[in-house]
């Protein structure tokens, strides 16, 4: 059986279509593994986007993307609401099927290699990757973002894992890792204000006490004209959706503000949407199944979670 | 200015009223501290005592009250709702005017070194008093109880600070510790199944992903015919009980459950009811004044936390 990886680079560029396609270029059409989606936000001023696949397929594709990325984008001039070092900013690999983490450890490792030979880019290896217990955690690595790290990277402690302690001039750092399947889970609020998102983000968030997986953050839509609370789930079999949405619903009381609704950005396991949908249907006391089809966790998520810009393919078993 | 400490022995008693009130007699009518109250819970076989004041004046009235205990309480007949290892089975110093955390941490060294010496108890000490970290969090030392704790104290990590490896025939071993200010808060479920609570309790709790500062489990009320969630919340400045309370009821939705009421066992600071007094009344759009009366903060958290078997004694602040 062939191993099967997710990967989900994420780059500094969410405005410019055109330039986003023509990076993202040599990830479509391939064989071995699909371009899922990609997703460019203009507020955050980036692209998420998934890869599904048999990870030695990806490697060359996703050299040249670093490579036509590196020429593309010059963070000396990248403004954004999303925190970023580099111009492809994460790369995480992700075990599905057939796979371990070892071996995307391995996969992370020997990338990461590539790229700072290839690229002079150096390379920072993150969350299961991580070769120091400083760079288990990506906002740790990414304090003081692109502009910080000018100065960061020539501290010891803050040596890159591949490369000399210098950020590349336009490019920045990459971070290159290995995780468990995450959750990019954000949640609209019917306000502008980013102090009331900041706060919310705080009671929920596990690192001042909320909810221990969770890391959360606010974020202003400008063209959406509204903020949400922008979050990670590390751990969704511990931290589940409803617990946090319906979390969020309470505190945002407090402000006379509402959930209108809430997004995925990138994939999700099926097992995250099931595990809050038994909670809803219990709730409402309807009859949840277990082995229902995966059009209709579909259609129950986008009512229970109050989805937009949901569809099947969100769903990580949708596209096996 | 004095220096002012609370004090919380818990014994292993909540049924027998004459026996309790002769274990308690050396903390009565006594100068410079006060008995603020003693509360027994049938169900827990446990009575919580409050005592505020000089910790000076406490401790020779304590190393008696110890004494009678240690004659009264047998544990190896001892059964009830709350885990036990020690007649008196633990007894914070909490520092409240005039004293340091540091100085409390004294008094709990003092005091630990004299119960051995006096009654030969094995002492552990615990939470801001620890001399080793597997003694930090009381759960991690009471793990197996009275019944386990005549081995687990022959193992090299969990010999006693004071004292030999070897438990007290029918006391057990004492727990001394110091630690800030914590609140012991019950929620009641409308049912009695423990396995409801017990489930709803791992979704709160810090060691299963949840609130990081919560220590929770579930209880069955024989007495009463019900079960709640109970806890300690350790830090309620990042933990407020409002979201706890809030995401309890939130829980109970999918089991079809309701939350009748809660309580709290011991004191609990002002600030701590303020804090969630501001949320509700927020949230209901009703003004809130931090200045308020202690005779409002007593009637609004009944309100609206539900409080059972309250009044502004429970406050700390009213016992100043």
């Amino acid at each position: 059986m062939n191993p099967i990886v997710q990967c989900v680079p994420n780059i500094s560029e969410g405005k410019d279509l055109d330039k986003i396609k023509r990076i993202i270029k040599p990830l479509q059409n391939q064989d071995g593994f699909k371009l899922i989606s990609y997703e460019p936000d203009k507020d955050y001023n980036r692209t998420v986007i998934t890869l599904i696949g048999h990870p030695d397929m990806m490697i060359k594709p996703l050299l040249k993307f670093y490579e036509i990325a590196s020429h593309e984008i010059d963070l000396n001039y990248h403004k954004g609401e999303h925190p970023r070092m580099g111009a492809v900013d994460v790369c995480p690999f992700i075990p599905i099927q057939n796979i371990t983490m070892d071996d995307c450890i391995q996969y992370a490792k020997k990338f990461g290699e590539l790229i700072q030979n290839h690229l002079n880019i150096p390379v920072f290896l993150y969350a299961m990757a991580a070769q120091k217990p400083n760079r288990v955690l990506l906002p740790d690595i990414r304090k003081g973002e692109f502009e910080g790290m000018k100065d960061k990277i020539k501290e010891k402690e803050w040596f890159p894992d591949f490369g000399k302690p210098e950020i590349h001039s336009t490019f920045g750092v990459a971070a290159i890792g290995a995780r468990m399947p995450l959750i990019a889970y954000n949640i609209d609020l019917d306000t502008d204000n980013e102090k009331t998102a900041r706060q919310i983000a705080k009671y929920i968030r596990g690192s001042s006490g909320g909810f221990q997986y969770v890391q959360a953050g606010p974020a202003l839509l400008k063209e959406r004209n509204h903020v949400q609370v922008t979050m990670n789930i590390l751990d969704y079999a511990k931290n589940a959706i409803y617990r946090i949405l319906e979390l969020v619903k309470i505190e945002s009381k407090r402000f006379n503000v509402h959930v209108t609704s809430s997004e995925v950005v990138g994939l999700i396991p099926k097992e995250a949407l099931l595990d809050s949908l038994k909670y809803y249907q219990k709730a409402h006391q309807e009859t949840f199944d277990k082995d229902m089809s995966l059009e209709e966790v579909t259609k129950l998520s986008i009512k229970y979670l109050q989805l937009r810009d949901f569809d099947i393919y969100k769903i990580i078993e949708a596209n096996l």
